[in-house]
């Protein structure tokens, strides 16, 4: 099946800006990306990048300079369904939380992300558009329900962590071994425990 | 199966003060707590408290008035195995979440929560036991490891997400229709899906 990663090639990764500089944080979004295209191909489908400018990637890539909700509908026009759609900043993203999308049999099925956003869908009704604006986890079930489409809902951690924010880089040293995991290693970031909740340091950073 | 759920009777939720007061959290806390009683009952399991001080609730109370790891310990210490213990903050667990506690055949099924914590976990030998204290998923996984026994992780935003921060209430609004959520409501919250993540607002509030 085939499976579209958004990805943002121009400037990725904004929000980690407080602790990764420019080229960092394309090299961080990178490794995210590797980690979702190998969990795709682990659970035995087929990713595509679908990106804002062209990337030199080990999958194929289609170039859509449109904003991401334009681009995937697109995309999902010209598709044959079933059809996955999964952000590239999961890197905690496994092949069975990949497979467990496709296992509840309705017409959408979504993974919710933190803060209110679809991380993860497989689209098998061709009335499904996607809009990725604000709270998308409740828009695509309402953009659902509108068109009488069945809505199942993926309860994966896996899936949820979209890294975005300084906040979400400890999961990632957390829960994975993958490209990303090793990149933060590699740039220095380690666990510190401490705290109720575990955070990141750096060595050198103040 | 018996559940045990730790609850703080006297000072829940502390990092929940830049947005309730003492009353308030209280409030919140117990009606997360009734959410977690009602999410094991609809799994065909017994909740049972542990807490900190006597508190009205419909479930058996035992008060311990140790820190958490010895209370957990100590139940653990007396109970027939398997047992389950799950976190009382945990507003998002369905039957469905708790029941996929149980499907893994290991001595020890892990749910980690949001920074490396530890939600819920059933225990099926009389070796294990907890630490609670700094990252106590990846100490937990440590303590079976040292004692030979097998580990299952089980993939679950809804136990993930164990509600600490403002920052973690708009979960509670998105996913959830239950006593918290209702509280949460009737306390003026609504959710702001207008940023990358959705946050709340609270009606009165500046």
């Amino acid at each position: 099946m085939r499976f579209f990663v958004p990805f943002d090639a121009q400037t990725p990764k904004t929000r980690l800006a407080p602790v990764l500089d420019t080229a960092e944080r394309s090299a961080f979004a990178r490794a995210m990306c590797e980690d979702v295209l190998a969990a795709v191909r682990a659970a035995g489908h087929s990713p595509e990048l679908l990106a804002t400018d062209d990337i030199d990637v080990d999958a194929p890539v289609t170039v859509d300079d449109r904003s991401l909700s334009p681009a995937v509908n697109a995309a999902l026009a010209d598709a044959d369904l079933p059809v996955g759609i999964v952000v590239a900043d999961l890197p905690l993203a496994t092949a069975d939380a990949i497979e467990r999308l496709l296992s509840p049999s309705a017409a959408v099925s979504l993974a919710p992300g933190l803060g209110g956003g679809t991380n993860a869908l497989v689209v098998d009704d061709g009335d499904f558009r996607v809009d990725f604006h604000g709270g998308s986890y409740r828009n695509h079930r309402w953009i659902a329900n509108d068109s009488g489409l069945t809505v199942a809902t993926v309860d994966s951690f896996r899936l949820a962590v979209d890294v975005d924010r300084p906040s979400d880089l400890p999961e990632v040293l957390l829960h994975s071994e993958g490209h990303a995991a090793e990149w933060l290693r590699g740039a220095g970031f380690h666990l510190d425990e401490t705290g109720d909740r575990t955070s990141l340091n750096r060595e050198g950073a103040d």
